[in-house]
């Protein structure tokens, strides 16, 4: 199973009127998630979108469990989903520093070419995906 | 049904190095959407933190069927789900100008007191839901 | 003299556990008051891109005078500095709806070529300059 | 000198249309810089804040010297302006992984009690500030 943990610090920015996180954030967090995740295995998005293809998010979910809070330090646990086929799938869990779960989610990408093209994932893809599987 | 729409202009702060919208920021625009929705029957989301009740997001889901870009004007549509009990549910779905599907998704909120506890909708909320039923 | 004023109301996701609008989302809506006036006379910022030119900003000043507040309508009075000739410059005051103070400052642009270049302001930015003197 | 230097990754979120990231963001990691350098000295900002202090920015600088783009790991360089004697003053520098100058700035905050009268800074800060002298 691949996955990936990393650390965020919540700035003053990220948090709201009510005093916890603004619950937009959690979707940049995902982005640090699935990012450190690849890099973890010597392969950057940065290499794919040289490779012509993107992946944006098709779709995101996220259940906010438990409010994050100004300086908390959360821990990202990002997991590849290989059973997903048509693009790419990512689960994630945010804990914060006591290991409460914060919240859990999923983003799911499409492989598009610069272009716009939807596409099937290139080599460089499925030989990750099959790789850590 | 209560439904409202309200307008939203996608400016350079928004988008990302794909030339896309980012999509953390669609729920942003949910709650935008929100908002207008409370304004136009004549309850600000003020009002009712001033009762003592925040309606934090306890879920969140985005599906992103087509790129909002720089300088769209997108069209927020949101409409109350009536049908859930347990707090609020709102349906979202965002336009562009040539009236095409960018995204739709729902927000779930819990209702919660300023301490911090997870209370039924207050009667304020309860009349607003029946009201537009 | 040009100017404009556009509103801007303030969400959830744009202020902070203090209560006020974070410091950061003053240079977003100081884009929204440019972007509208380039509009109001015609020019959108998408046809300047169009022309190969693009005017990302070299230095931005902002004074926090009065905290912006949650759902506070902003007044965002963007004026062009004539007197700028080595790019271009614009001056922002924002109010509130009492028409107080909130906040001013001013950003500067270069003018830059998608190659990376810094040229003058081409024919198109110093036409719309001297025509609004 | 109290000087910190602490390292931020720019992920998709925090770029543009243009490539590069986008102004407003800088101000973040400003904060970023300034947390991590009372951090550093063993002082929390959430401490000042229980001591009833908060410190919003009174005013914002900075002068974007280079292009900060995807992916790119900054050194945020923070260091405290002692001269500065009416609330607190920061300095800035961001650079990236080669050490090119990104950016420079400053932010001044004023002393605000939380029911916002504006009041000199207190001894804790006082002592802070001498004590790093």
């Amino acid at each position: 199973m691949l996955t990936n943990r990393t650390k965020y610090r919540v700035i003053y920015g990220d948090t709201d009127n009510m005093g916890y996180a603004y619950n937009a954030n959690y979707l940049r967090w995902f982005e640090i998630g699935r990012t450190e995740l690849f890099r973890e295995v010597g392969l950057t998005y940065k290499t794919i979108e040289e490779e012509g293809i993107i992946l944006p998010v098709s779709e995101a979910l996220c259940k906010y469990v438990s409010p994050a809070r100004y300086d908390d330090m959360l821990i990202i646990e990002t997991t590849l989903d290989k059973s997903f086929k048509v693009g790419m799938k990512f689960d994630y869990r945010i804990f914060n520093e006591e290991e409460k779960l914060v919240a859990k989610g999923y983003t799911k990408h499409a492989c598009v070419t610069k272009a716009g093209k939807v596409v099937r994932p290139p080599k460089l893809l499925k030989d990750f995906i099959s790789k850590h599987s």
